[in-house]
């Protein structure tokens, strides 16, 4: 089969580097293959709502540097349940064929999707239930994504975290503080991992190891000890207590007394001053983490990943998935990734790294 | 009077520049001056509790660029009313002769007070009340001290707070969301001013203009109208709507389920939420704004007030504080100074800047 | 006057901050005035070449953190002088007329021209000489514009340049080196002796003090005895040594083996490794200075001034340029403004500073 | 063997990292094994001339994000050909005996060197010849080292790099100009490859593929004529003509007119101007890349290396150096590391990548 055209969608939560993607797709597209490129407009819903736009190499300049998706994107749009309002209420309707009938419209020899696990998933769905050739680009700034060693937007994302705990550092230590800062994570520690080791935290609390609040106090308190009035607590959203359950935010919006119900960011730090008297402050990184221009790694790596999307599908093998192995870019079936989670093993060697530096991981 | 040995310390609130005042107080004092600098910890509480330590030239070294403050600072240390535990209770003790006396004892002749608008009303009364000689250097992200065209630490917060909004902005842009972000200015509107025009804000809500939630949904659903399904609204965590009152951020710390009453910011974001059926996401950038290495004209600001203060100290100038006036460094009374505010005029070219450009300010 | 249609030209070099003056200018225009605005492409070229475009409000859309300008630039375009080849040789020749001529068929009724003290100066004399009614917006990174507190662009490059020499900081201490590193600034010092106060240089040379590189040896050498084996040093481009000459960077292009004449840094590279027998690495920062994003108090300086363009069009006052003076927006005429340059004065605070903190000067 | 104490040195040019890598090595050491850490001064100097000092858990503290080395180092020390001045010449004596002498003396039972491919080299004939088990940490900013994925370093050069080319770029099309950036990598193109991807580049001239100046001007008027006035062309240290050699950068210093003979970013310049008639500036970027913090991923990459050290010498494995491969942290034999290089590979991904994209190679 001659490719002549594609499709192309950014979908699921913003990540640094999507434009660096969509960048390589077009240019390696036209450039290379003469493959025309179609824009799909804020993920799978611009496929249901049909609205596209063809993609020329003007559109791929000056984006590289540039967060956010100029394709735009959508949390919640799933052409395989579909919200709709029916009597006052939400049902969810297939309208996967309207999204077939519309590719066979569109003209589109096949489709790159890039997204994470959720968008991967309704991609590979595609494939196998309906025929239409897809390929799938991993994007999470979570880096929970299975099948490949990273994803893009985990350094750029990891990158404003330590920054972040960077600044808190100095005024821990001018104030004698504890400071609690949540960065993202629901389901996998990697971003607090990463962002408690290069940022030199004392303690970091993950969804793969259920914490002790005690356990969190007598590093802060062994700390006093040694003369070091403060301490730097790095939490993953989704890190929950032993025996507890992970929180959940939960919004109650009724009133100008409403309250957002905190997270555990926010428990841990009032847990830590009422056990420890010790003043703390928590900082909720949240959706800062998103976004900003991406950080060299993660454009070469966003590069390197929309040109093999380009690769995979000039040479026939789709319901793949473009992946980071060591220094390689390959491929594996999304078969393999989708439903799945890459968490942090254990016995990993970041987890290794932390112990032996004196880190204490709430246990 | 020839002045031998100066006090130093720094208080209230952290603030990038502390350390830059410091270094610059040391190299005025001992290079030009001859004069000895003794450090003071914790702001007052080392006058309190007797924590000082000689500083010298290498403790100038390689402290310019750093956050925080090496002397330490804390916020509630008043030496007119010590807070002490007296059966069971907390009551506020007047501790100010033990200060007058251990200042004696440390043969300081002068005292130079690092900090924001309860710092200086403290140092003023130090100096009405008990005689010590005092000098001011004027400090706060806020940037409402009355008596100086600007604070140091303003600059940098300035720009970690336009950074965030610079990093929000692609996010709401992909996801055609209203991204609400509160900044710090619990009195005065600066920051959210500030990072509002330097971030490109649609809305931006300051104490000194009392909103209408509605008027902040009229931009946010004018902009959808012009095609711009996204819209940035920076709030002044002293923001509050017209007719009620300053948000006061509560926490009640009982159990895993406890909450964090939001800020104007989440209430904001609910309301507009509720208000436009939009989809809303709230940041709070909280601490992040008083660390991080300082500006380079926090820098060269700070340096420029720790020169003054020595130099009011050599030259007998004392109850008065470092100012900016234009380009030029002055100084003005501390009596002008105490318990005032430097608040946004109405009628600021700042204000008027952002109406001819189309800002929202809520009202 | 009613005006209808304004133009609207950046030249000269590039400097962070010529989009947010853009942007102002469009928003206030069209928002406040309902005044067309026509881009003018590339400086006074696009008037001499005919080249202009219609600028809405959706091109000042998403330009307020971009480097460069949107419009073009160009350093050597003068409708008094535009260099035209002749029989193999350049001329110049006044190609006044025809602008004029070009501005009437535009419709054009008034014309602001973003730019430095030669596009200033041109501008007056389309003013007088011409009868056109101008209005200048004062851009250098140099700082050195008579009239004005301050120019944009002027903090950016300072945030570049203070970066490299926090950057050199930690090289020169590792290897106990002398770092030499040279900054803009042909005329004025402003931008090395900011650099130098921010970064923490051991020396600072600038065209306003003529230097002797004994006396920059002494200052390294006596560092060395104080056991500091490393030295900053922090210079002007149009820094000279007494009884010198301003070096002139000159081009030798004529073979594989051709060479750049070297700067002022160079030179005292050299002479200072030869002098004192230590290490020495000189660094030109270069253009670097004039990219990237603005900071954002250039944000709010353009911001400002390209709104203030706008309202002395608006109110009928031309020949003038917008102005900093304090913390107000003003303007002065460009009659006293063209062909002045602001330089350090000898007495000012900036250098009274350094002298306090023990810089040397190269006196 | 118990290991109870070590000595620790860095050497060769200054690199990101480095401070992350002795915190780490002092941490695993002392907390982990109860090893005492000896730090050398300078580099192997240090143990030629006999300084070095106790490292402490409270020498480790504060250092992870401050750039440069807390140890010093030195280029060109080395202690089997140490330079001696005999007879007002140079002569390089083996002071090795001394060394071993020195280490004896201090009880160390083990060495970490930190550095490149001359250190490594030095530590492997240590070993072999001298019987001091050692164990190497591969640092370079040039990522050319052989043996591990990548080296500490690199990504923070990278990142010093490609935001030099963002700043560059804005110039670049407001000016319609070639820019030119020299960056590092003597004989290896990871450095420009990788900011030039990272960054946009339009060619990109590596030491592993010699360029012609015309296929470089080619892309600059194929450009030209698709109406893209501009381009960025980033050319390594190391890159030379077909034909030619490597430039070395000279130095002639013996008068005010001395020149500093340019390097081949300047010559490229030079011929693009005369070949194309288009204006060209050229930056060299220098020491800058060498300074500054680290990443976030050098960082962890920093840590993991340290940690590992103290690993290998705890569990008795000498002459080896710390590994990445993968996402894995291992160790290969220093044999296989000295004196070979990690060039970029003609068929690597990065070169493919950058093909796809329709970068210029200079083929």
């Amino acid at each position: 089969m001659v490719v002549r055209r594609i499709g192309l969608l950014t979908s699921g939560g913003d990540c640094p580097g999507l434009n660096a993607v969509i960048r390589a797709v077009i240019k390696t597209a036209v450039n290379e293959h003469s493959i025309e490129v179609v824009g799909i407009e804020d993920g799978y819903e611009g496929l249901i709502l049909r609205r596209t736009r063809k993609l020329g190499l003007e559109d791929a300049s000056g984006i590289l540097t540039i967060g956010g998706t100029i394709l735009g994107t959508s949390n919640r749009a799933n052409p395989f349940g579909y919200p709709t309002e029916r009597d006052g209420e939400v049902v969810f309707k297939d309208r996967s064929d309207e999204v077939v009938s519309y590719i066979g419209e569109l003209g589109l020899d096949a489709l790159v999707c890039v997204g994470g696990d959720g968008t991967l998933t309704i991609a590979h769905r595609l494939f196998r239930e309906k025929g239409i050739p897809v390929v799938g680009v991993p994007k999470t700034i979570d880096n929970d994504l299975y099948g490949t060693d990273q994803t893009f937007g985990f350094d750029s994302a990891l990158s404003t975290a330590t920054e972040a705990v960077d600044k808190l550092h100095t005024t821990a230590q001018s104030h004698h503080r504890v400071m609690v800062i949540e960065v993202m994570g629901r389901n996998a520690g990697w971003l607090a991992l990463g962002a408690g080791l290069a940022g030199g935290g004392d303690v970091i609390l993950i969804p793969e190891v259920p914490f002790r609040v005690e356990a969190v106090c007598e590093v802060v308190e062994e700390r006093v000890r040694r003369g070091k009035r403060f301490s730097i607590v790095v939490v993953s959203e989704g890190a929950y207590p032993q025996g507890g359950e992970p929180f959940v935010r939960r919004r109650v919006a009724d009133s100008m007394e409403s309250a957002r119900l905190g997270g555990v960011g926010e428990w841990v730090g009032q847990e830590v001053e009422r056990l420890t008297g010790m003043e703390t402050r928590v900082t909720t990184l949240g959706h800062l983490q998103r976004g900003g221009t991406p950080t060299p790694f993660d454009r070469i790596l966003a590069t390197r990943f929309g040109r093999e999307a380009v690769k995979l599908i000039a040479s026939g093998n789709f319901d793949r998935m473009a992946a980071l192995h060591g220094t390689e870019i390959t491929s594996v079936p999304l078969d393999e990734v989708a439903g799945r989670q890459r968490r942090v093993p254990l016995d990993s060697h970041w987890i290794a790294c932390a112990r032996s530096l004196g880190v204490g991981l709430g246990e």
